[in-house]
């Protein structure tokens, strides 16, 4: 299994937001919206072996955690606005804790931040990956990435505190190609690479 | 320079449209958004030397050609809702002909047909590729497609007649992978291979 963490710095943590303002005053939803349609999406389908992580920071209730699991998600359509309302049922649940909370099948909701998730992936012997324009290149160490979890920044790339706590925990920095992207464009690479390793096994 | 062709078999031909329902009542120009998204965002900038020539088969005016250029593109967001707007824009005009009229800088519209476009590019010595997964992996010809002009289907594909004349018209078939995706996935993974053709070049 592949896990994506998607942090939104300015994405509201209210399901008060507006479907048709996700750019503007829910703080650039737009963006995670983006990113589950491409951690999910094939053709005629849904990757089922995926999870995709959104950790929320901006007002009136952060941090919040919004996981979306490939295997039991429904009711999602490739429109940002069919992922942006699967994210307002799970913000307007009013008793958000620290224990993950379902809100639609396939999606849950807690209040958790960075450094929690992190833990967890780490406790469970996963790999942590960070993108990074710097980092190696994807296509050098496509073995190495599998069951891997990645790390993607919004518009705001990461802040020097989380890019501080994700090296330290990170099994390796990783680079796309030659120029930055956005990081549903990212998520798109790192399928595409992990799709051919599959591949390339099967037919071994 | 690049040009992507995107076929939308139902999408409207008129502005009349809500920005709310693109998927429903628009007839899946949600697709056609999010393709325009992965031709020409980069993060923090835009592709300039690449084109998206949007195909509009749906009611009540067929066919409508709308092409963006990344050169002189402006008020181009990522969100859906902002390549919407300008479509709907460029539909609103009422005096389309097939003489192409801009409607926002770096966007344009006329009456015309699938034969017609291809018929120009070839005209003009540009090579058509059409992506199917039974066609030739993109890794393997990555020099051969710069400067391409590349067909992506929606939803629905391509009808048989259309296939028929992009494969009498086309270069070659190609495969992004071995899973089939959405067109705007495939434009992500064309212009990383471009991308990497480019800097191996500079580089050299």
């Amino acid at each position: 299994m592949q896990d994506f963490i998607i942090i939104g710095h300015k994405a509201v943590t209210t399901g008060g937001f507006s479907l048709n303002d996700m750019p503007g005053s829910a703080g650039r939803m737009d963006i995670l919206c983006r990113c589950i349609n491409s951690v999910f999406f094939l053709s005629h389908d849904l990757r089922r072996d995926v999870q995709a992580h959104l950790l929320l920071l901006g007002d009136p209730n952060p941090p919040r955690i919004i996981r979306f699991n490939g295997e039991k998600l429904r009711y999602l359509n490739p429109d940002e606005r069919s992922a942006g309302a699967l994210i307002k049922k799970a913000l307007e649940l009013n008793n958000i804790s620290s224990l993950e909370i379902r809100s639609t099948p396939g999606v849950w909701v807690r209040q958790a931040d960075l450094r929690t998730l992190l833990d967890e992936f780490t406790g469970d012997g996963r790999k942590i990956f960070y993108f990074r324009e710097d980092g190696e290149d994807l296509r050098n160490i496509t073995e190495g990435i599998k069951d891997g979890v990645f790390i993607l920044g919004d518009h705001l790339g990461l802040t020097e505190e989380e890019e501080n706590l994700v090296l330290e925990m990170s099994a390796g920095t990783i680079s796309v190609g030659p120029l930055s992207l956005h990081a549903d464009h990212c998520i798109i690479l790192i399928h595409n690479e992990l799709d051919r390793v599959m591949i390339d096994q099967i037919q071994r």
